[in-house]
């Protein structure tokens, strides 16, 4: 089995960032990609969130699953892309947090998912930029690649 | 104390794939390595698996102790390295996965570990490429550096 | 809301390294740096430590929350990024780690965090450096950016 597709691209500018203190997560990082006219990029972020809502996809029922927590979480894992969803950047953002009584929660990042510390490493991808839109098959909102 | 040694590499080419429903992870990754003719490479791979096998190493018993998985799950954090195992591209690749119950698994992804969908961004590392071999002192499959 | 204030940076040299079985995490990535002469770079680790001490933030106190193992954890995940702290380079690491029976920790990475097998994937970032400074409002080390 090889991979349905792939697109190739060339590096472009990388940035370091700290991010907003109260912001949402994915939209701080849409905002910036809005601002710097980036269309395709790859990201990780390393933190902490005073809340966050994460996604876990329900591939028999397909719709994701959402838990969301009230309470501070350090960010210990979370990478992402950067693609166009109608026309706009739109990251999509994976993670592992953890809080001060040990409790791990892992999965999609949703908003609202609120910026207390964050260091964003992100580096722009040059090229045809990919697009997501609805794939039946499986619920997903996935990237279209050319056959 | 410092690295033991290190390799250092240009940057090649950089893809955004889509990979197949129902593919093995690690598989579907070598093989596109071995179509594209990437022998070191960087990845990480955001997304979701329909069954998962993951290992932790007993370092007392130098083995992997494996868990396996056979309902879906979120790939939380992903990450991995491609170099040479008897001239072939090898994935090495380590991950943590959650489900919609909230439970939480991480380690060393083994096969089978199935794609239900799931984007991985790969940077092709050009230069002399690693070459991994079996490390008598702690059981492992290690990278071979010259002394 | 948008991000406080970005660093643009262009991509230096790329590494792949054998981390030293027993050296401490955060001081093996530091070392290199110092040899190197890196003052900023962006990073991950896949592998194992025979201990470690991981840190969440309380956000409410201002004071990081340790946890020490001194037993066998796989890096599960592991990112970081270098910056500037006294004129030095310093690791600033978020990682997941999991053992033989399924415990999953998770936080940032403190000393002492021995390696028992570690792969680096370090990409050297070029430009005017980051530095660290602590910041009254959250109690976090975090980077100085010009207003």
């Amino acid at each position: 089995m090889t991979p349905d597709a792939c697109r190739q691209f060339s590096l472009g500018r990388r940035f370091l960032e700290r991010l907003p203190r109260g912001g949402d997560l994915n939209r701080c990082i849409e905002m910036f990609c809005r601002r710097a006219a980036i269309q395709a990029a790859a990201f990780s972020v390393i933190g902490s969130v005073s809340a966050c809502t994460l996604g876990v996809f329900d591939q028999s029922q397909q719709v994701y699953v959402t838990f969301k927590e009230t309470e501070p979480f350090e960010l210990a894992a979370c990478t992402g892309n950067v693609s166009l969803e109608d026309g706009n950047p739109i990251a999509k953002t994976h993670a592992v947090l953890g809080n001060v009584k040990g409790k791990i929660i892992g999965g999609r990042i949703f908003s609202e998912t609120l910026v207390f510390g964050g260091e964003l490493d992100l580096q722009e991808l040059i090229g045809d930029p990919l697009t997501r839109s609805y794939d039946q098959e499986t619920g997903l909102v996935l990237w279209k690649m050319s056959p």
